[in-house]
């Protein structure tokens, strides 16, 4: 079948041609049709059969350039191929947290999956201050889970090697190469500055040369750490979510990258939520803290959650081989020596990724919608000022911090009045 | 063509229907053929017209099996094209010490090339006490540009991620992960002690958690880290040189991997002859402190011009371009942050690797022919632990070592009588 653009006009007819519809639509007649997609890549539609509206699906489209720029970018369609891929490798691993794939083709660079109608990205929950109790103990598990299993502490040599060969994923890594990694930090004219940002909150993060040589190692960490299938774009706008439920979606950055970037994601997106909810909490006329000290325990959760899980995932495993990743353990103690070592590094990474994630949010092309949406722009660069000093001391620092604790305790101490 | 084993008796008929021989042989009637393949994997031939010995070529070819275990053991002879991709790739980098490919068959799974018949193995001539005054340079030359010019400093993003896909080396990759980074630390049936190497210098790599932790994360970067398109087998014996020229061959173990992983294996190799030269100098009847010095002079100039070598070309490609791989150079001295930290951080896995490749030519399966050689036991053990020593703090220690002097003192303090 030949590319075509899936449009509000013909989506009946192409859902009706396709067999794996025909369980899921009694009929094709009276379709609602919606086109949702507020990312930057791809365009995304809901469709509910208007005379049962529990039949209801999404339809995602990856179209051949930049959605957010428009067609002066070219980008391929193939992208979908990655998401797909990504999608089908987290579910078999994670099936509660991944939405359930119903069609995909790859001539037309689509997807279609369950419509979480019930759920709402996450990223305007948070905004809205409701709480999400089980967001830590869902993403942890989804992490300790893809990450683990797709990692060489699981996989055999060669299947790994294989997989990451599959997954290269040159377009979408070249975005975070440059829009994450390097415009944020050398004044790159797609930046995009608040006008009461101070010049020098910028100047430190652009001029400084131990904190751009850190961003440099991040950088080349990205680059060149082929560990696990990562989903490569975790923010809290990739979320959805309810009080029960957690789902993961949007992989299409996924390839097989540095495990930290992943948790990296989480943790800077929840500290960004954290800076934003001193202005908006207030703005609500509630006091702060209590919704602040949820978001910060949501983030310390979700790492000593994940770091225990992805443990346990591997302690299982080495005692069902009677191996480890290290050879045989003749002492009794190396293997969880190594086991404590690795994760050491991946904390760092993870603060590492995570504070260059913040920083980019504050200077780069993309926002964060809760603080860039800020009215007030003199509250808006004191929520960003804090948001760069802590991005730029995890990054500088990302090797030095005992445990997440201490995170916290820098997040309060930056953000405080 | 159908692949065939090549033999004395079809090779002078194989090469007289090589289109790219006629201009190398006069004539085919009176070859004289020598099977010369010393190592592990391959069938090497050393071709000569008896009636004009100018006219010489060298022969090689993988056959489907480990050669030095036999049929038993499957090999896919598709090594070849790694080693034939790597040789057209660093003879173009460095064509100078790289021997000059004639024709390569993948269907032969072979490649005729240059006859260094004035060149001589290295490993061979250090262990008869030879000096080689230019090693060093070429040596560093060798590897600060092939390195660098693979790498993500200098390639574009998608032309190095597509090189490193392409150059995924499943089976030889195995061969490194097996018997260089886990035999030898888990008292493997394969491993081979000297009956005199005392129990405890075995148990304390075997069975000492940081050390088996340290090891496991040297195998995790050697996994995971594709950084440059390395040689991945760059001891001395896979250089041939004489008093004026260095050729690099063998790499058949090539692939994207970590950087330290070349320059570490050249390193633990001038170490290990090093070490073995205390017995070897002193059976020759000479003092052995001059030669010891030689060596340890060229391990240090290996990492010193190696690294100054690489600065250059980075600091020179820097300047052309005007940018570098942070981006945007806004204050004039973050680029050089970055690539002091880089050059840290690529000290700090040179040494890990270092210190693997020392410990596991001690017990495991391949030795190096300096030490395992010595005739008397208890000399051959003084060598083994010294080396089993330094093998271990560098692989513990790798991060904290200034310099290469201090990891030259210290090989100086663990083999001093």
């Amino acid at each position: 079948m030949a590319f075509e653009r899936i449009t509000e006009a013909n989506i009946a007819s192409y859902l009706a041609g396709l067999p794996a519809m025909q369980g899921l639509f009694s009929s094709f007649d009276d379709l609602d049709v919606r086109e949702v997609g507020d990312g930057n890549l791809n365009f995304v539609f809901i469709v509910t059969n208007r005379r049962a509206p529990d039949e209801t699906v999404v339809v995602k489209q990856a179209v051949p350039f930049l959605r957010v720029v428009g067609e002066s970018w070219p980008l391929t369609r193939h992208r979908m191929d990655f998401e797909v891929a990504a999608l089908e490798r987290f579910s078999a691993l994670c099936p509660e947290h991944v939405p359930a794939i119903y069609h995909s083709s790859s001539d037309m660079s689509l997807v279609i999956m369950r419509n979480l109608r019930d759920h709402r990205i996450l990223r305007h929950e948070l905004i809205d201050g409701h709480l999400f109790p089980r967001l830590a103990d869902h993403m942890s598990t989804f992490m300790a889970r893809t990450l683990f299993h797709t990692s060489d502490l699981y996989l055999a040599h060669d299947a790994k090697k294989q997989a990451a060969g599959r997954a290269i994923n040159i377009e979408l890594c070249k975005i975070t190469e440059d829009f994450v990694l390097t415009h944020p930090y050398e004044d790159n004219e797609t930046n995009d500055y608040n006008p009461a940002l101070p010049r020098a909150a910028i100047d430190a993060i652009q001029r400084e040369p131990a904190l751009r040589a850190a961003v440099g190692e991040i950088k080349y960490a990205f680059m060149t750490r082929a560990e696990a299938l990562i989903h490569g774009d975790l923010h809290t706008g990739s979320i959805m979510a309810n009080a029960d439920e957690t789902f993961v979606i949007d992989p299409e950055f996924s390839f097989y990258g540095p495990m930290g970037f992943d948790p990296g994601a989480l943790i800077a997106n929840l500290l960004l939520a954290y800076l934003s909810q001193d202005y908006r909490q207030r703005a609500a006329g509630r006091d702060p803290a209590a919704y602040r000290d949820w978001l910060l325990s949501v983030t310390r959760e979700v790492w000593e959650a994940f770091e225990a899980k992805f443990l346990a995932l591997w302690r299982d495993e080495d005692g069902r081989r009677g191996t480890s990743f290290i050879g045989r353990d003749l002492d009794g103690h190396s293997a969880e020596a190594f086991r404590q070592a690795f994760m050491r590094r991946l904390f760092a990474d993870t603060l590492g990724f995570a504070g260059v994630k913040m920083m980019r949010r504050i200077v780069g092309l993309a926002k964060v919608a809760e603080i860039a949406t800020i009215p007030d722009l003199e509250e808006r660069a004191r929520a960003e000022v804090a948001a760069l000093r802590l991005g730029a001391e995890l990054a500088k620092g990302r090797a030095g911090f005992a445990g997440i604790g201490d995170v916290i305790g820098l997040a309060r101490e930056l953000s405080a009045r």
